[in-house]
C-alpha cells in the first residue's frame, strides 16, 4: 500500500479500495455499492505488487502457492515511490513491459481520472484496457483461493478451507487491526500518549499469538493458511523495519522463541523466504517516510542470517500443504535478486 | 555531553575542551596551552552531571566506586535540554541548591563570559565562585583516580593501574574512537555512505571486544578498571538507544553472548547497575534529537528485565575490585528512582 500523509495524532489507515472482484461466475452490472465483477480469464489481468510491501508480498506468496504464474502475470514495482505513486522504475527505462506505463497511477486515471485516493500495491490491472480493477488487498488473494480455481497447479492448497472460515476470520481481523495494522499504529503516532497505547495493543496481540502458536504448528492447526501468509508478511519486516523504525522494541522477534520458531518454520516453506527481499523492505520504509527518518538512510542491520537456522517445529506434527504439495521452484523471471534473501 | 547540531555528512565530534584540572600538587600559573591546575579539596568542587549522558555517566561511577561522595558534591541536570544548555529542572524550581542556578551554561558564563562552544556535562564547579573548572571528561575519572587519593575510601579498588596505563591508554583510545563515539558516527551520519562505513568500523570493533572478552573477566584481566567504566556506559545504552535511534542494528546487546554477559557483570556490581537511569537514557537522546526522531516519541522498549539475569562471568574468576571492596548503597539522595533501572 501507500498512504500519503504517515504522522498522525493517531494513525488511521484509509480502507477505501477499488472493491470490484474478479470471481468465477460474475454477476452482470455493479452491485449496489457500485462494485463490479469480472471474470475470471487466463492472460487477462496483471497483478502489479512491490516485494516491500507486506499487503503485496501476501499476493506474491498465495500466487506462487496457488501455482497462479501462468494464469496471472505479475508487474513489480520498485521499493521507494514518489508522492504520487509506486513505480516500475525495476524495469528497463522505467517502464512496464506489459502495460507500457511508468507509474502504477497511470493505470488507476485510465479507470478512474482524478482518482481520489492513495495509489496502493497490490492492484490488478486488465492488460488490454490498462485499468486498473481492484486494489482490495484483503479480497485479492481469498479470491485467488476460491475463484481461481480452475488455473490452479495440481497439488495446490487449500488456503481458505471451508469448514475454518469462521475462526479464520475472526483470527485475521485479530491479526490485521492489533498486528498487520498495529505495527503502523506505533511508527505514525504523533503523539506519545497514542503510540504507548498502540505499543501495547500490538504487544498484548503478540503475546497472544506466542501463546497460540505454540502448541499449533500453523495459525490454524496442522497446515498453513491465508492466515499464516497474513501474519508472515509482518513478522518478516519486524527486525529489519518495525522493530526500531516504528518503535515496536520491547524485544526483537529473534527474542520471541515461538514466533521466531514459527516465523522460520514458514520462511524456509516454498513461497515464503523466496518471495521475501529484506533490501527492498528496508529501502521502502527507510527511504519513503522522511517524516520518521529524515536522513533517508537505511540501516545495514540486522543480521539475517539467522532466518535458515533449524527451527524444531517440526516436533508439532502437522502437514504444511495438507493433501497439497509444495510449489516447485520460482519461474526465473521471478526469482529475489542474490543477496536480497537471508 | 551536548552537541549543538548532529547529523552531518560524516559525524566528527568537537573535542575541544576546557583542559583545566583538579590535582594533589598543582603548579601555580597556566601551563603553555593556558590549561590551570586547581588544588584537590574537599567541599569545594561540586560535580555537575546528567544520568542520561554516557561521558557523564562515567564520572558517577568512578566517584561512587572510589568512595568520594563527601568530597565532591554533585548536581544532577535533567534529561533533555534544550540548543542553549543542559540545565537543572530536576530540582524544585529548576534551581541547582548549591550554584543557585536553572542552567549550566550559567557556570561557564560566569567563567568565560561568551563562552563559543558546547555546554557539556560532566562539569566540575567551583562551588563559591559558581565557574566552570574543567568538562574534559576523560581526564576527570582519571583524575578522581590519581589526584584525589587522601579522600578515596576505605577499600577504594584502582581503576587506573600504573603497571597497567600503556595497554589501558590503547585499549581506551580504541573503545573510545570505534565504540563510545562510533554509535555516534553512526547515528549522525548524513550519507548512506559514511554511515556504512561507521556500522562497519563499530562491528569490526564489538567483534574485538566480542573475543576480548570471552577469556578475560573484565577488559584489563582479573579486576574492573577505568576501561571497564568507559565501555560498561555505552553498552547500557546501546538496545535502549543505540540500536534503533542510532541504527547500530546487526544485533542487539543481548544476542551477543560475551558482551551481553560482560555487561551483566558490570551492571550487577555496585556503582554500575545502582547509576544507570534508563529512563533518563531514552528520553534524552529521543527527545533531544528531533533531527533524526522529528516526533520526539520515546519508545517504551525494550525489555530489561534481562539486566538481572544470571550472567555466569564468575565462572572466568578475577576479583572485580583486585584488593579493595565493593562500594555501600549509594546516599539516599543519589538513589535511581524506582521504575528507572532494570
Amino acid at each position: 500500500m501507500a498512504q500519503q500523509t504517515y504522522v498522525e495524532k493517531s494513525f488511521e489507515r484509509d480502507t477505501n479500495y477499488i472493491t470490484d472482484r474478479i470471481v468465477a461466475d460474475p454477476q452482470d452490472g455493479p452491485d449496489g455499492d457500485g462494485a463490479r465483477q469480472w471474470p475470471v480469464e487466463a492472460g487477462r489481468y496483471r497483478l502489479v505488487a512491490a516485494r516491500a510491501c507486506p499487503w503485496a508480498n501476501r499476493t506474491l506468496i498465495v500466487r506462487r502457492l496457488l501455482g497462479l504464474e501462468d494464469a496471472i502475470s505479475l508487474g513489480l514495482c520498485g521499493p521507494t515511490h514518489d508522492q504520487d505513486s509506486w513505480t516500475f522504475d525495476l524495469d528497463p527505462g522505467g517502464i512496464d513491459p506489459v502495460l507500457g506505463i511508468p507509474r502504477l497511477k497511470d493505470a488507476y486515471e485510465k479507470r478512474f481520472p482524478g482518482y481520489p485516493r492513495g495509489i496502493t500495491v497490490p492492484a490488478i490491472v486488465e492488460e488490454t484496457s490498462g485499468e486498473v480493477v481492484t486494489n482490495d488487498f484483503a479480497q485479492i488473494t481469498l479470491d485467488f483461493s476460491t475463484q481461481w480455481t480452475a488455473f490452479h497447479r495440481e497439488g495446490a492448497p487449500d488456503l481458505y478451507p471451508e469448514a475454518l472460515r469462521d475462526e479464520m476470520t475472526e483470527v485475521m481481523d485479530r491479526v490485521y487491526r492489533e498486528v498487520n495494522n498495529g505495527v503502523y499504529r506505533c511508527g505514525f503516532a504523533g503523539e506519545q500518549e497514542s503510540y504507548d497505547a498502540a505499543y501495547r495493543r500490538l504487544w498484548d496481540a503478540l503475546n497472544w499469538l506466542e501463546e497460540r502458536l505454540a502448541t499449533r504448528r500453523f495459525l490454524m492447526g496442522d497446515t498453513i493458511t491465508e492466515a499464516d501468509v497474513r501474519l508472515f508478511t509482518t513478522l518478516a519486516r519486524f527486525d529489519p523495519v518495525y522493530h526500531g523504525h516504528f518503535k515496536c522494541n520491547r524485544s526483537k522477534l529473534t527474542e520471541l522463541p515461538v514466533l521466531w520458531a514459527y516465523a522460520r518454520d514458514l520462511f524456509q516453506t516454498p513461497g515464503f523466504g523466496d518471495t521475501t527481499d529484506f533490501v527492498q523492505i528496508k529501502q521502502h520504509y527507510y527511504v519513503v517516510h522522511r517524516d520518521i527518518n529524515p536522513t533517508g538512510i537505511v540501516p545495514l542491520g540486522p543480521d539475517l542470517s539467522g532466518w535458515l537456522t533449524p527451527h524444531g517445529r517440526e516436533e508439532l506434527g502437522g502437514r504444511p500443504f495438507g493433501d497439497g504439495t509444495a510449489p516447485g521452484p520460482p519461474p526465473a523471471a521471478e526469482v529475489v535478486p542474490e543477496g536480497h534473501g537471508a
